[in-house]
């Protein structure tokens, strides 16, 4: 059987919640469901006081696959949710679509290509009407609330005019391919919560299709709230066909990879028409945003010749290698509006590439980059003069005192379309820590107003990223999003914080585990150095030890208030013996004195 | 024997370079002799250039554990590279000391005490003549540029002039008791390379001697800069005695911990007497600084009642415990002098301790918590009127917004004395992962000004650190304090960064492992996907393959100048054929017509 090859192992994936937490749904208008992780918590007891402590709803990537109840079949792929909202706008329509080629998988030279490239799909895709536009921000401009406004603004806790008003005014981007129906809606905007977006994907030396389905579903667990599948090499178009059929979250890809890969990897080989016929292709299976990275100029390209690491973005160097061959501007920058005309007949986002972005803290903020944020910046008007959704990617490697440059730049420049970083890291010293370097500007640039935040694992600069580096990776960067989040004053940020920080201080130990972003690991840390049953149920931890925990003492300031009758700010000065307040006046004298 | 017990198997320590690095010395005048970390790196070839690569020289916190060529017995301790310069300044007497008991072992009701502490030590202890003070703030305020500070200056690649300046303001400490001759000399200050700080110690159901000196080696050898040794409970004397004959790095305590122990763990029964009794045994031991919480006020502690997780720091709520028992004020406040006729005899500095910082994003900023930090501004004024050096430590759990603020109002109160924070954890989120939540605010509040950050490990908040989290926290922090120093401009950082950045650029694999903070995670995670032996030469990376890597495309840009006898950044104009010419002419009216 030719394919059993591409068929995945994975539709052994069985659903399963995280502990503590089940799956919840909350109601919205016309049936809407968004879905919750929701955490149950234990009531606080003994010495604390007695109250109950109400479930704590967290914001929830992970689809299906946290909830128990579902049948989770990879061949069939998920619901199609957004299936009968699209259908009921009226303004799309099936149509035979592209024939896949051979080539789309990277077979040359006359194999054969998977003819069954997904055995559950049966749809034909969906585009717009001849002359329509099925964009949420062509929507949003005409004043339409759609479904995927009100699941969002359920999903974030604010009101979906407000939604629409941030997609119409172009600070908000909801990546929503009308052929991606089974994603989840979400937004990316500064105004709403920070993203986080993970990378996979095969390549050339690595990894499978099973395995790329599979990272999908393990990212999304963890919380990544996009994911772009990089693959390069074989199987391009059946792994990418997967992935989108099984994925709640939307997916990106960069197609200047699949058009590389078409033209046999030779850059001078790259032309428009390869790469219009990979938008077509991706485009009909749902990819929801797109990289290109159209900035990139020929008059740029020497503006790197004397940098430390010159071009590192992949597409960047593609661009700028096939601008050097051909001594022409770049296809990407000459076609851009026949690339909006494709991209508002399917709605898929702009994510406009950084292809000039610094490798190196060295490189940070030079002439080349901003000389391309600038073109950026003015090809998001071209975008939005075609009501296609744009957001603006970002570097990269810079030092945390050059970090806010970048973010009020690309306001100004960029129109405030959001933007979109890779990291920054923060320093080159430390490969095999990147997910940290660059977690440290993820927040920072997070906090000063950056939407979303591309996630580097332990593996960048290294080698390809395993199950345990995208975990890491997708766990950091929910930290970056988050303390963003806590330092921009969302205002459901902070109630996560403090239901943890409660469930602490009053030993919940496992409240405190089941609330946390990685329950099982805090559970398994806690604590290898007590036995297993009491220290979950322990009023001490290790650190103290039981004789004495810093904890309590409050718990005696409170107490001693309460005992006493006043409140607690005013407990302790009437409670005070003679001696000490005869000390307070003798110790005042410590300063008067000297 | 009685000291079989205690007798660590560390004796079995190796000293081991770093790959790719050797233990070079940097003489300076008078014989001074300051290690460095030298990593040799191969010349450039092929493509990118032929050049030499001169060794780079990093900052080295090891001591004698990475020098092949020493002979280490940790039963005899290091070499008293200091005690000379000590005695040459004849200012210091031998004397008895304190007779060791058993309680300071932690042993009550008649056992016996380790009679042989330390095997190696046949030192009695020093201190300052009578009325006599040894602390580097008398020296430097005196004019004095001590050996200390000349060693310093070479570490630190800086003027002895501008060190003793420096101290001379308070800005900048040198923690260095006389009876710690063993530690190579370092400064605290924010206007030096940004240090660390690595907790390790036993606690009442956790670890043993021996695993507590192989930590301090193991987070020296890491970069470590200063080690808190918060041991609990039994064998605390002779665990401290163990590590400090081996520290290359000053070590900080806690004495109230000690304290505690020897009063049976209940806090009522805590004394002035039993407190003076701790210092001086941990000053003859040679302690280099002393967490005091001495900012504890009585009139404070009501202050906190009303947080969500109350008082945190144990030092602090020990102290808050003993107000309450006692309705009295904190006696560390009250004999703060007594305290600092002592600090000056032996030159151990202050690190006054925020008994009252936040345990949570929730409490962050509060009144008790800034309140505190006053009182602690007045106590540096005390303690600089005895010319002892002091330092002010700093939270804890804070939101990034809210970081600045404490750096700022740190500067102010505490007359610029260096700032030593926790972190800050940016959020709370995340149990299992506060290395990176605290990485987070670290970096942050380094760039804004704080000297040195203590770092935090992955099992923060759920149990003891075991060796491979010490190594997690300590290059973390390395990572924070070096994004630090690189945002503040420090003159060496940004090289080191460049060095490994070029190596990047020009596939010098070896080379960027080894200028790593960790070429042993930098090398084996390179590249598991890939054939171990051609991998580390590779002319490529696994993440593009090897038909395409974007690092070559940089190397075109400066062939293509070199070719056309231009410089880079005006080749390519002049190499575009008219075509592209006639296109620019296009491309342009893009923007025009619309």
């Amino acid at each position: 059987m030719t394919t059993t090859r591409t068929s995945p192992a994975t539709s052994s994936i069985l659903p399963s919640a995280f502990p503590g937490s089940r799956k919840a749904y909350v109601d919205g208008p016309s049936g809407l469901r968004v879905p919750v992780r929701e955490v149950v918590l234990s009531p606080t007891t003994g010495r604390f006081a007695q109250e109950e402590n109400p479930p704590v709803h967290l914001y929830d990537t992970s689809g299906p696959y946290t909830d128990p109840s579902a049948v989770i079949d990879v061949r069939e792929g998920l619901p199609a949710l957004r299936r009968q909202w699209i259908l009921e706008r009226a303004d799309v329509e099936e149509y035979r679509g592209r024939e896949p080629q051979p080539t789309d998988d990277g077979v040359h030279g006359g194999g054969r290509a998977n003819t069954e490239v997904f055995p559950g799909l049966r749809r034909r895709p969906l585009r717009a009407k001849p002359g329509g536009n099925v964009t949420q921000l062509h929507y949003a401009r005409r004043g339409l609330v759609t479904p995927e406004m009100e699941f969002i603004a359920l999903r974030e806790g604010l009101s979906p005019e407000f939604v629409r008003t941030e997609v119409a005014a172009g600070r908000a981007i909801i990546p929503a391919n009308v052929n991606h129906p089974e994603s989840e809606p979400m937004i990316i905007g500064r105004n709403f919560l920070v993203k986080i977006n993970a990378n996979i994907g095969n390549s050339a030396v690595a990894s499978s299709i099973d395995e790329e389905v599979e990272k999908m579903v393990w990212a999304t667990r963890w919380g990544a709230d996009t994911v772009m599948d990089l693959s390069t090499g074989r199987n391009i178009h059946t792994t990418r066909e997967w992935i989108i059929r099984n994925s709640p979250v939307p997916i990106g890809t960069v197609p200047i990879y699949q058009a590389l890969e078409k033209v046999g990897g030779k850059v001078e080989d790259l032309s428009w028409e390869v790469y219009r016929d990979t938008l077509i292709e991706q485009a009909e299976q749902g990819v929801d945003y797109f990289t290109i990275h159209a900035g990139v100029l020929l008059r740029y390209v020497p503006l790197t010749a004397r940098r430390v690491t010159g071009i590192v973005s992949r597409g960047g160097s593609i661009m700028a290698g096939w601008c050097l061959a051909h001594h022409q501007e770049s296809f990407l920058y000459t076609h851009f509006e026949e690339i909006c005309e494709i991209m508002k007949a399917y709605d898929i986002a702009f994510s406009l590439g950084d292809g000039l972005r610094p490798g190196c803290t060295a490189d940070a903020n030079d002439e080349a980059q901003f000389a391309e944020l600038r073109t950026l910046g003015e090809l998001t008007e071209i975008a939005w003069r075609h009501d296609v959704q744009v957001m603006i990617e970002g570097p990269g490697h810079v030092p945390m005192h050059k970090i806010k440059e970048n973010m009020d730049l690309q306001l100004e420049v960029c129109h405030e379309a959001p933007f979109y970083t890779l990291g920054p890291l923060t320093t080159d010293i430390a490969p095999g820590y990147d997910h940290i370097t660059s977690a440290i500007g993820a927040a920072m640039i997070g906090w000063y107003g950056t939407a979303m935040l591309c996630y580097v694992t332990p593996k960048e600069h290294l080698g390809l990223p395993d199950r345990e580096d995208v975990k890491e990776g997708v766990i950091t960067y929910k930290i970056a999003a988050h303390a963003a989040d806590l330092a921009k004053g969302h205002p459901t940020a902070q109630a996560w914080d403090d239901a943890l920080s409660k469930a602490r201080f009053e030993f919940r130990w496992q409240d405190q585990f089941n609330l946390s972003l990685d329950p099982e690991r805090a559970a398994s840390f806690h604590d290898e150095t007590l036995p297993a049953g009491p220290a979950k149920t322990a009023h001490f931890c290790s650190m103290c030890g039981p004789h004495f925990c810093s904890m309590r003492i409050t718990q005696d300031v409170r107490e001693y208030a309460r005992a006493h009758g006043v409140e607690a700010e005013e407990a302790l000065p009437l409670g005070m013996s003679d001696k000490a307040r005869e000390f307070r006046t003798a110790g005042g004298s410590i300063y008067r004195e000297r």
